[in-house]
């Protein structure tokens, strides 16, 4: 607060454009913030760090903050819960940390604003390597919805088209640029750069599910933690797949995106057959059912079976 | 939870070891955990990163863990909050980084085990660069204490002796190690690097203070912090600074750890002068009083005043 050290003044930037909001005693600024969330809470942390999660090379800083909240939204959304409340730890260099500081939060509160979220703390450190960020999302649950719920004989839908944030990442890769990408390659760098998950979403759908996930690491790695934390397997329709527009890429390399990609940040969810209508009313696409029999099968449109194994995004 | 990858065993490793807890409705493994805590909250992160704010050269893992856990735990407390729960991000080097993360979690579990925290959620990412950690803690408050309601003429003091952990750290850069440390020199390295606040004190201290603060900075940088935000000044009597053992080092280097060294996580509080009774009883020690005009001064012994500037810990 005495406005000298460059964490100090940091603080003062983002408490300033932070704001307030109702359920915020107090915000940046004290040793803790106060807060009043009357009822559950879901919490979550996502860290992203350089060279790892983002590349600098071709992502523009305020969209680390950005996506690192997103996907803390994300997370909260798959509960059931909707987001309310952000702490951001900072790791910058000492060179131009200042700088660097504003810019990356810059997105995250432009994210924050945007979904109704208030930033309310964080804590920022010098370091001698990558920069990294550190967010925590806390928010409101009523209808609290586990991966654990699925029960053999469900449903099986997702949220949207899958595969876009991979398809993105994969043209950024070999040098496509956010600034000269035009149509639809731009639609595909953004889903890969600045996801924009509905944060609202899951609460809506959490009434009708049995359980849920945000798909983040890629449809066959959370659909198989899905399937694991509810003792089920699973058999999903390959026709069935909402794919990335078909002027994006082969068909073949749409499904594999759509199969294995991370970072789109779409719900999968679980419910009984019953539930069917009330969710396609909220955008919902059946892509499969859940069975009794471990593991997961994909059917091609020939009907025939084949193992799909989990070959998302891998931390290690 | 697939078992499989290296942050699903550490999330399982975990999620065994942190138990359940009264508040706590689902814990690590899903998307995100879910909370009951009602009435305030208190909530804050702390980050630390390998090469500035720990040194594995001499840190055995597990305080890693436990110091950043304490680190946060000492802001709830200074909010008047009790610490209940706590999410840990950690940034590991691929190679090893199962290893490295469960002796750094275990130092962080074995505080919290003590001071009836639960672990319920973090992350983990690779990184090609420093060991980082970032704890977020949440904590419930009846009677919140911010760093801005000191008033001119209210008494200053602290819950401890300052400067063991400065002395310590001193005692650790110039070769002293954990391991053969002894008597006094173990407790100084101790204190430095493996801090142990009470996190009831806060709490406890709360219904008597107007302003409060942790000292993790060193006394003359909180002190600012605190007095900044109050909108006052303070007079600190040298003679009345609870100093390390005078065994430890020369009164002068004794007194400079009291004033400027950092992470003692002791508590800073101002308070009327009709609580003194109340708060002595709780350990409290007077170091002085709040002015009206700003700025920090130093009474020495023979009565004249001297500015104090803030020259605690600068993290830039």
């Amino acid at each position: 607060m005495s406005g000298r050290s460059v964490e100090d003044k940091l603080a003062r930037c983002l408490a300033l454009r932070a704001g307030s909001a109702p359920g915020v005693l107090l915000g940046i600024g004290d040793d803790a913030a106060l807060l009043r969330a009357p009822g559950l809470l879901a919490v979550t942390s996502d860290v992203v760090v350089e060279g790892v999660d983002f590349d600098v090379s071709y992502t523009p800083l305020p969209f680390i903050g950005w996506k690192a909240l997103a996907a803390s939204l994300s997370d909260v959304a798959a509960m059931g819960g909707v987001p309310r409340f952000a702490l951001a730890s900072l790791q910058l260099p000492k060179r131009s940390a200042l700088r660097l500081g504003l810019a990356i939060m810059s997105g995250l509160l432009s994210l924050a604003r945007r979904r109704g979220v208030t930033l309310v703390g964080g804590d920022l450190s010098a370091t001698p390597g990558p920069i990294a960020l550190d967010v925590t999302v806390l928010g409101t649950v009523r209808r609290p919805v586990h991966r654990s719920g699925a029960r053999p004989g469900h449903l099986l839908a997702v949220t949207g088209p899958l595969g876009l944030a991979a398809l993105g990442l994969e043209r950024l890769r070999v040098g496509a640029r956010l600034h000269r990408a035009r149509g639809l390659e731009r639609q595909l760098v953004m889903a890969s750069l600045r996801p924009n998950p509905d944060p609202f979403l899951g609460a809506r759908l959490a009434p009708f599910a049995s359980a849920m996930i945000d798909i983040s690491d890629g449809l066959s790695t959370d659909l198989d933690h899905l399937c694991r934390a509810s003792r089920c397997g699973a058999v999903i329709d390959e026709a069935l797949l909402p794919l990335a527009p078909a002027a994006a890429a082969p068909v073949a390399t749409r499904r594999r995106a759509a199969l294995h990609g991370g970072e789109d940040y779409r719900l999968l969810l679980s419910f009984p057959a019953r539930r069917r209508a009330a969710l396609e009313r909220f955008g919902a696409v059946v892509i499969g059912r859940t069975v009794a029999r471990r593991g997961i099968d994909l059917r091609a449109r020939d009907g025939r079976l084949r193992r799909l194994l989990p070959a998302g995004h891998r931390h290690f």
